[in-house]
């Protein structure tokens, strides 16, 4: 495949969908062939799903059934939409991937992480992202940026033991991975941070021979 | 456990669900605990997993994520409603269960049948039917039985090469499995495969040492 898998991670008000909007922007005006998908959706399978695992109602939802969700909406979203246009050459920018499930369901909800990864490098045939950038912001930062925003669904508003489990695991990932993970310091203006994930997703497109 | 888990299983069209009623009822006249579920669905979440499931519209969808929102379903399914009762003593009823998956998903959509068995041992827990009831119906005569029902959903609207490769895939796992899964001629009158299925329960029952 020639062209180049970038995920952005990070708690939700951490910014990182604003971030990845402004990148999925200044690429199209450089004139890369860009994709922008999310999770969990990205498709209108992966949609209807999102539905069922961000209604308030779903509290009888166990942790197993959540990650097989969070999983086959994954699968659909590969299969349709990354993997094709990966292999014509474009750029895929995902919100959220596999990382978000290690994070929110291994760490958050203290699922066993073996049975995560290999649960999603079967859903996903074994993808894994070229870069990723992880906006760093904590907890309580993240939790008043959320309040501000407005009313909380069902995966925003657990407890803050939650939250912090969460932010924890992302510090893991970070240090497991550090070829691929990129910290971004997210408690930046909105500026200077796309100034920092343009400037370095622009360096790794040239690395990787990314053709626009 | 102390329970009892039956299950139905064969073609659309076959009588399997009011074959399931009907015994829900002459067991329920008997005494017995009886809890009443069915797949995909038997809960909230798994109700709304159905539902993104049975769209006419979700053509896109891919076998894998097929196969995970059965499985996903599923898991609720056990979690929630069956092993709870199982654990209470309950006579637990399930329309479809794992060997719909193996037929359709894996017979029928040609998916890996090694695939399929990890994942659902997996969502289940390991759980597996004490006794199945196949209801045994050539394809042909059961496509008659579900056009006289009127619109067919996405799984039933599939080719007829496809409902003969699941009749195959039910035959054989009857084979496979011939202590657990009992053949019940479906082209007989509704009262005398009840009297058939009522018949054996019972005695399975009495054997089980299941409790009113």
């Amino acid at each position: 495949m020639n062209g180049m898998f970038i995920t952005v991670e990070g708690p939700d008000g951490s910014g990182k969908s604003t971030q990845l909007q402004l990148l999925v922007e200044n690429l199209k005006q450089k004139g890369y062939d860009i994709v922008v998908t999310r999770e969990p959706g990205g498709t209108t399978v992966g949609n209807q799903i999102r539905e069922v695992l961000l209604s308030p109602d779903h509290h009888e939802m166990t942790p197993r059934v959540e990650m097989m969700l969070y999983a086959a909406s994954r699968a659909q979203n590969v299969e349709q939409v990354i993997r094709p246009a990966l292999e014509r050459g474009a750029i895929v920018l995902c919100d959220r991937f596999i990382d978000a499930s290690i994070a929110y369901q291994g760490y958050g909800l203290q699922y066993d992480l073996d049975q995560i990864r290999s649960l999603n490098e079967w859903a996903t045939n074994g993808l894994t992202p070229d870069l990723t950038f992880l906006f760093d912001l904590n907890p309580e930062r993240a939790s008043a940026r959320m309040k501000d925003r407005g009313q909380l669904d069902r995966i925003e508003s657990r407890d803050q033991a939650f939250h912090e489990r969460v932010y924890a695991g992302f510090q893991t990932l970070l240090k497991q991975y550090p070829e691929r993970i990129v910290r971004i310091d997210a408690d930046q203006s909105i500026e200077c941070i796309q100034d920092e994930v343009l400037d370095y997703t622009i360096e790794r497109l040239q690395q990787g021979g990314v053709q626009k």
